[in-house]
């Protein structure tokens, strides 16, 4: 039986960099919200289970952070204001293209003692121009928020004070909630507070289920938002099935179901109406289109209708 | 009771990229046998423990990887040949200095169309330039190799292969075993094949210990190497014991203990004769002095040493 949201909030602390995120998700909605603007929220990355207080071990969700990174990447082209709330150390727009060894090789050192000068090497201007003027864009006109988690329990304090920011933009906020978060917790009260010893035998953990927010986020905390959830799964019989159940259960309007072996390629689109999937050809393969950049069409053509519908 | 380390091997298969590091681990190796130089081999970051085999889930360990990533650099600057044996993205020698972000705020764009250049800031080159030089000398010279593991059964076939090549340095060869290897796994004939379904009741997740590697490293692997291994702990009241326990149970010839909350200002050695402290002081932190440069001197010191009583 899965607890109840509101009891996990009331027995787990916000994480102590709660209020200062607080205060910049409220300072960039109330900015864009005056200007009429549309917003997406992206959630991006694995969530943390910490299985001590002073956390040493901790159960993972795989995920890079991949699909959120690139979709915030397309978001913006699309005129969206951008509230990217990711895993601390997952990838981000823009630099998820560069990794740290990928950026110094294409620096170049001209040593001359005070003089020095350190330049990018020619032939990488090419490729990194575009991503640092894109970069450059959103951040010097205000455009993105980052904002970070990483355990299931910050990642819960953390979305819903970005919800009671979205709430007034009525449906012109669109919720990507793309993030790998955990199905299961220890809660507080049962976690031991050091290091679990590994003399003698090993240890059995039990895990119990995470409350489901998207309950109470559809239904009380952003009601006139789009909300868009990803389903993840390892056995395609159960995909779509298992995607439509979340459907019925939460009442949003998208959920984007993916396998693990496949979700570079093909993802499906479950709506109330229908499903259908969005593939990309080997040709788009090879030419080096990747798939979020038609997923966030396809997100973005239905939220501009449902914006329509709802006139507000 | 642990199980044994040669049933680990015959019944996990080795990663897919095996092949491929045990011959850049072997030629590498031969190269610099041939010159006579020191040779460390540093472990660094967590490994995890995957839930299922087709993975969505894992267990993990914390660690970023400073402690193996800033050690790196200094083992360069005493002259040592370098294996950087690390998790995969945890954080790396030079890079670590700089995230994604830091990298692109470092850079300033003149578009001119096809003539557009991109440089970095006047006063960011004070920064970069020393770190800059020390990643590019360490290039070029080939005195660095990166091997990267996930799994804790990545990281055992890594480590087995990296002593094969070692064990012809003798003495000179040094282990610095930092990486925070999990104690318990689920053998991969005990795990399911798909991501566990979270209806009905969370699940209960039955580990396993790992077996010790370090027992065969130091009696048959690379039994003239100097080794070093590190004991991390939540509880300063155990610390030195469970140090203590570590050093006559393997016999090699020092434990590094360190607690979670002050690992950055405080370690203890442990060695056969005696155990000491090395703090930094409030003086050093403020000058930004990293302990790992005063950990790395003492453990080079004690590896000189080391090296003159064994001749050869």
């Amino acid at each position: 039986m899965a607890s109840h949201w509101e009891s996990f909030y009331a027995t787990h602390l916000p994480p102590t960099d709660f209020e200062d995120n607080r205060k910049l998700l409220q300072e960039f909605c109330e900015r864009h919200n005056r200007n009429n603007e549309r917003i997406v929220l992206i959630t991006s990355g694995g969530t943390t289970v910490p299985l001590e207080h002073n956390t040493v071990r901790f159960v993972d969700n795989f995920s890079a952070g991949t699909r959120g990174a690139a979709s915030a990447e397309y978001f913006i082209e699309h005129g969206y204001v951008t509230i990217f709330m990711h895993r601390l150390k997952s990838l981000e727009p823009f630099t998820r293209h560069f990794n740290g060894q990928k950026f110094m090789d294409m620096l170049d050192m001209h040593e001359q003692g005070p003089n020095t000068t350190i330049s990018v090497k020619p032939d990488s201007v090419d490729v990194l121009a575009p991503i640092l003027a894109g970069y450059k864009t959103a951040q010097e006109n205000g455009r993105i928020l980052y904002v970070s988690f990483t355990s299931v329990s910050d990642y819960f304090w953390l979305l819903r004070a970005a919800c009671e920011c979205l709430a007034r933009f009525g449906s012109r906020a669109l919720l990507f909630l793309a993030a790998a978060v955990s199905d299961f917790y220890i809660p507080a009260n049962q976690m031991p507070t050091h290091k679990i010893q590994s003399a003698g035998t090993a240890p059995n953990i039990q895990l119990q289920l995470v409350p489901k927010l998207l309950a109470p986020l559809v239904s009380l905390w952003v009601p006139h938002a789009f909300v868009v959830s990803f389903k993840l799964e390892t056995d395609e019989n159960i995909l779509i099935t298992k995607s439509r159940e979340a459907l019925n259960k939460y009442k949003h309007k998208l959920v984007i179901g993916n396998m693990l072996q496949t979700r570079r390629t093909k993802v499906v689109f479950v709506t109330p109406d229908n499903n259908y999937e969005l593939v990309l050809s080997r040709e788009q393969v090879l030419n080096g289109i990747e798939i979020e950049e038609i997923i966030v069409s396809n997100v973005v053509a239905n939220h501009l209708d449902y914006i329509k519908i709802q006139k507000f």
